[in-house]
């Protein structure tokens, strides 16, 4: 009965079929590569949102792709859904097992396979996390810059679409993966590009690579990522600086940008949001709205970058900059950007935290954000906004107690209000968390019914039994 | 009979049919929006390339988006085949007719519709070109960078993935494209990311728009593009440095891009290329491999860049550099770059180009352009070589007689040699131009049987019943 949590959904399934699959499972993975533990099975039912854990039924861990085909299958011919599992780091749902079945679990698929140095590339099974790979990469002068924060796994930032504070300057997934290598639904092995290509640029045939980029587990699991990589900087200075106002902080990245300078990375905290981290972090910023700003260069180039953007800030009443250069200066104020997420939780103690994710062109940002703020404190929620202010993509950190039915359905109500407000400025419901479970309501709004039965159709396409991560997205 | 065309692919009409259609076609374009005359469907019927003109039953000139709907309804209804327009500067037979059908020529769609300079984008309709857009945005202190040498039209280049040589630095079609407007195989209106959608960055369910560029007309008629713009940088210069080898060149390149120069152009030429450059311009550059190099930035940035730059050109036994620093002087000398294909034509007046088009991980062009070299020299044949080598991407321009079947041939038969030579290399035999009509079976090498059969899917999903652009691509 264990084995039954899939009557939730559409599939259910006997215990009997259930037995004899895992005896399967194992004959490939190995009994230590097949769990029906609780706790295992609770660990890949939730992510790092507030979406209530919905443990699978089963948890695979394959240790290689021929694995992953030969289980995946297995589950196509009993129709079991299979969920793609990384880290658990997302913040959508979207590794719930809403109709029961298989987790597959990519952990143990953690090899970086191909680097290529003077091509820029590189090739990494599913279980490689972002941070594994710049250890890997510390002394090659490479590295590979897209940061969401969380020590995500690659292949799953690719099936969010994933971006983080990087992407001003680098891109988001979206530009940074060369091809991918994906079980189908039916366990055949599909190379987007092509097995093994890794070229700069491609004219041939659909991109099917940015297709799987952000599908998020619906069209097939990933099992194989060639990302480009970038040469690190000669030098990197951040620096802080506070305003007076939203609008001033929003025009002066404007400015930056409408001037050229090249910058890596550009984020806004709101008073609030500062305040928290001052608070979590014993920093002393003043408590106004704030950028965090990252250079990357040589020495030369970054005089300039930093002194017009000097320029900029002041001209629009800002402060002078707090200035961090070396590793671990840099580190430490980063540190404190990263740790939002903490030091908001901190605000109130034994609450959890729900990050909201829009974005709106930048122009709309003071609007938008102004807005928000006041909508914060109408309804008396706690929600400090930080945000990567440089592509119009913001946050509010929402902390609430999951217990309070009343509050949470408050913070339901403002998610959706926000969204809608970044949608009427012809913005997105999500710029870097994906749809998951949460937003599908949301994503129908925002790109419209036929859109959707495109989406639709190209889901049934691929995925015709509707097995890989049912319920989510779409 | 005139109207009868389709005889040569699958679909047959009556002259009967036709001549309904062309009227229904009248009512909704007006008399002069509707064309039947042989020189217009023969203007319509090629490209650039030395693809067979295969002119369409009627050409039709849509003025609006509702008129590009229901001129499609007509021709869903019919099930007759639908071929969108542009500039007609493709160069491989995207645009012929092959199974007969209606040509959708957007040039009457030229407006451009919506600035936003402050959030660095604008949306066009899809007959409004490279050139036209960039002239509309002299003013603003923005500029659309992406930059395939011919004056095309933007819904064109999104449809073929264009590129070319600012690629290096601002990406291609796919980086720059964020919404696309797009009239369905039965007429149905999608926007791609949602309508009016345009924040920088999204994960809002499945990439559709980055489905439809490169689809190359296979999948809709894109009415609609909205575009990311760049700030036009304070400075640009150019200059041109000749190499004692290919290796010493491409060397000379990826030493660059490590260093992190933020390179905006750097651009190959072979001795061969060089030299038509030098007859067909009156220059003298050396008859040398030789790379066309242009920074963009700040005037003190520039001097470091090209410090940086001069140094490792010198390492590598290249010469000195030649300057064009004032807008004359750098339109002469890319204008050296931009004739090439004259220049090529040139070498054998009376003959035609076709320019050949693969990309290849950095590290293996060395590799494949001294192959290639050889190659031309043992088979006799003309084609210098000129190349976005940043990217790993170039093309030989091969000159030859069309009226000579054996050299026909041996074109046809070096072409594809080349691109097998590249996809040995981990490359793809399109690295900008697409596969159109020329390089079906080399698609099909290139990503292999699932892929191709994941792709029909895709078509078949939004176009079941195979009217738009038959016999492209798949």
């Amino acid at each position: 009965t264990r084995l039954l949590t899939g009557l939730l959904g559409l599939q259910v399934y006997s215990s009997g079929i259930l037995e004899r699959v895992v005896a399967a499972f194992q004959s490939i993975s190995g009994d230590a590569g097949v769990s029906l533990g609780d706790t295992v099975r609770e660990q890949h039912g939730r992510d790092e949102s507030v979406h209530r854990c919905h443990p699978p039924d089963v948890v695979v861990f394959p240790r290689s792709v021929e694995e992953v085909s030969a289980l995946a299958k297995i589950c196509h011919h009993h129709r079991l859904p299979i969920i793609p599992f990384g880290t658990g780091t997302g913040l959508e749902g979207g590794v719930g097992a809403v109709r029961g079945g298989v987790c597959f679990s990519m952990r143990k698929m953690d090899q970086v396979l191909d680097l290529h140095q003077e091509d820029f590339d590189v090739t990494v099974e599913p279980g490689v996390t972002r941070k594994a790979l710049n250890s890997y990469l510390r002394d090659t002068g490479l590295w590979f810059p897209v940061d969401p924060g969380a020590d995500a796994s690659l292949c799953g930032m690719a099936a969010t679409s994933a971006s983080g504070t990087n992407a001003v300057r680098y891109g988001t997934m979206r530009e940074n993966v060369l091809n991918l290598e994906v079980v189908l639904a039916d366990g055949t092995v599909l190379h987007t590009a092509g097995r093994g290509r890794r070229s700069r640029k491609t004219s041939a045939g659909y991109n099917l690579t940015n297709l799987f980029v952000g599908s998020e587990g619906t069209l097939g699991v990933l099992t194989k990522a060639t990302l480009r990589l970038y040469g690190i900087p000669e030098t990197m200075v951040s620096a802080v600086c506070s305003f007076p106002s939203v609008q001033a902080a929003v025009d002066s990245t404007v400015q930056v940008l409408q001037a050229g300078v090249p910058i890596a990375r550009i984020e806004f905290l709101d008073d609030v949001m500062i305040d928290a981290c001052n608070r979590f972090n014993s920093l002393s910023y003043p408590v106004a709205p704030t950028l965090f700003l990252e250079f990357h260069g040589s020495t030369r180039s970054l005089e300039e970058q930093v002194a017009i953007t000097e320029e900029i800030a002041k001209d629009n009443g800002g402060s002078d900059f707090s200035w961090a250069q070396d590793e671990e200066s840099r580190g430490r104020l980063w540190k404190a950007r990263h740790d939002a997420w903490y030091a908001a939780l901190a605000l109130r103690p034994g609450c959890k935290a729900y990050a909201t994710d829009v974005c709106v062109p930048l122009s709309c940002l003071p609007e938008v954000v102004v807005a928000t703020k006041k909508d914060l404190i109408r309804n008396g929620l706690t929600g400090p906004i930080a945000g990567h202010v440089g592509d119009g993509n913001f946050h509010c950190i929402m902390v609430l107690d999951p217990n309070d039915q009343e509050e949470v359905g408050q913070v339901h109500q403002f998610t959706e209000r926000l969204a809608r407000r970044a949608l009427a400025m012809d913005g997105t419901c999500t710029g870097e968390h994906g749809v998951g479970l949460g937003k599908r309501v949301l994503l129908r709004e925002e790109v419209g019914p036929l859109a959707i039965e495109v989406m639709q159709g190209l889901k049934a396409t691929l995925d015709p039994k509707n097995l890989m991560n049912p319920g989510k997205v779409l």
